[in-house]
């Protein structure tokens, strides 16, 4: 492993706990690898709401209510919302939180977006800042598809290394106290850049940022792949994934059997995603469902979280902009 | 005043202090009333660029740098950047993040940000988790123009309730040690709607999110206006500041001579903004000027600073959506 000197985690000593976990997903979501353990499945993408912008805001909203409920917690105890998304001025987050009487923080880190607010959630309950934080983010293919590459109404085809942006969300309650699985450290990452400028490779776009981050997670808390029960990316594909691989083993890190990517996971291979999904309700709501579900029957003791970002922008990529990417790491132990 | 139960502040027992401070503006901004307090005016608007997105970012870079020159640290102290800006997916913050070997992460609270990312620094440094945390902001007048209204050769007629999108620019090291003012509590606001659909009338959007922020700060602090040497909000506008003063009245809260407005403040009349300035760069560059300059000379003692943010997004409006707004608040001290 490399001899870098890397200083990007925080440890949390007062174990903030995930309280209450909670995902809702589309009808293609539902019918993937994952269906039967999502909360709540949707049964048409519009979410009886007029358009897709107003149905992600209202699967990020349920989300949050869920995942209060589940916790056994009320409105008024959440100290703090912390979300973002994909739109432009993450709209689906700031007009879902518009609904509650909650103090609110906006952040945005494409599909890195779970674990930065789990991170950011962590911080604020462990430093005895607040008691509860609800931690969210949504993700909508009709939305993102539409802002991001084209008109869903043209029905372009889909290059071979394109993935396939999850209807999902997913929130988690961060608590001081209570049940469930707690979140030992966090690692921030950096903005990595390896040249991409192909909007339709997002695999190939995260897997540098996400390298960085993993190599900081192991030197910063002296482990290694085996001290892991489960390490998982979100979203990096299959071809991120194998990219990733790759990249590890150059820094002398052999990735196994207990690696895998929920963009890779998400859906079923007759589903024709090609190289799977992505967006940060991907890896939100597998997490919020499958992983911490595993946990609390400890299943899965120490589990390695880590959502990768692409920081997409049509006006940088116009401008001829080479795209970054970016990971941030959550270590949930139980 | 209200017998609302706010609670919505975090309290820093250690002091974080503002170590190093550092503003950059445009030639408009220049010629306004703080010209002579900013550490660095450009020339033009595309400062040695060929788009003005690629300006605003090269801004921030540079406040970044000025802002750790400053501060006599080097690159490799910052263990944070926390940034946010207008521009979609923030890419003024992100790609400026690319050229720094720095864990980044990202904020959007549209003109609120300069107050999230230090109250979020503050959180880092006052519970020990890092020791200098950078936090900054950027916006810039052709960007923003462009991307949440129209094209700039149009040339449209501004109405009279409009704000100028100020092109500037600030950062702040939030650090463990050192001299300089210090962050003694934060406030985190709710997203606040009062209705308004008019995408020319930032201020009334603002008013009402923060004059909830502005009550639960007195409230949770137990201080009243005239405990502060100044309030300041950013940015309201001529007009924002007006609602802003009146619905405070309602509430039994007078504000005096001790409040002023950021956005009112940065241009001469002679400039005809109309209502003032806006974007998050103008209430950055002068907390990162004027007021933290004054207050390392103790002229200024204790500052209320809350920027205030529209969460405005064309998607939205464009769907009939009204906009909402959102203000968040630190207390400095010295």
């Amino acid at each position: 492993m490399d001899n870098l000197l890397y200083n990007q985690t925080v440890f949390f000593k007062n174990k903030p706990r995930i309280v209450g976990n909670y995902s809702i997903v589309g009808p293609k979501e539902k019918e993937g690898n994952f269906g039967k353990y999502f909360d709540f499945a949707m049964e048409d993408d519009h979410f009886g709401e007029d358009t897709f912008e107003k149905a992600e805001r209202k699967m990020i909203e349920k989300a949050l209510l869920g995942a209060i409920k589940k916790a056994n917690l009320k409105k008024h105890d959440i100290d703090l919302f912390l979300a973002g998304d994909l739109l432009n001025q993450i709209i689906s987050s700031s007009y879902a939180a518009r609904a509650f009487d909650m103090p609110y923080l906006g952040v945005f880190g494409a599909c890195s977006t779970m674990a930065e607010s789990l991170a950011l959630g962590s911080v604020f309950v462990d430093g005895g800042y607040f008691r509860n934080v609800a931690c969210a983010t949504v993700s909508h293919f009709s939305t993102a598809e539409r802002q991001f590459r084209f008109p869903l109404e043209l029905g372009n085809q889909r290059p071979p290394t394109s993935q396939w942006t999850a209807t999902a969300s997913g929130c988690s309650i961060v608590s001081n106290k209570g049940e469930g699985p707690f979140i030992s450290s966090a690692t921030f990452g950096k903005v990595t850049d390896y040249g991409i400028t192909d909007v339709n490779n997002m695999g190939a776009v995260m897997a540098p940022g996400t390298m960085n981050t993993m190599l900081a997670v192991f030197y910063d808390t002296k482990t290694e792949p085996s001290d892991y029960d489960l390490i998982v990316t979100g979203d990096l594909g299959k071809l991120g994934s194998e990219i990733l691989i790759d990249l590890m083993e150059h820094h002398g890190v052999k990735l196994g059997k207990n690696y895998c990517d929920c963009g890779q996971m998400m859906y079923k291979i007759e589903q024709q995603v090609l190289m799977g999904g992505s967006g940060c309700g991907c890896s939100a709501s597998i997490l919020n469902s499958y992983i911490i579900n595993e946990m609390k029957k400890e299943k899965l003791k120490k589990v390695l979280f880590i959502a990768t970002g692409a920081l997409l922008s049509t006006t940088a990529s116009q401008q001829g902009e080479t795209l970054p990417g970016i990971a941030h790491a959550v270590v949930l132990e139980i």
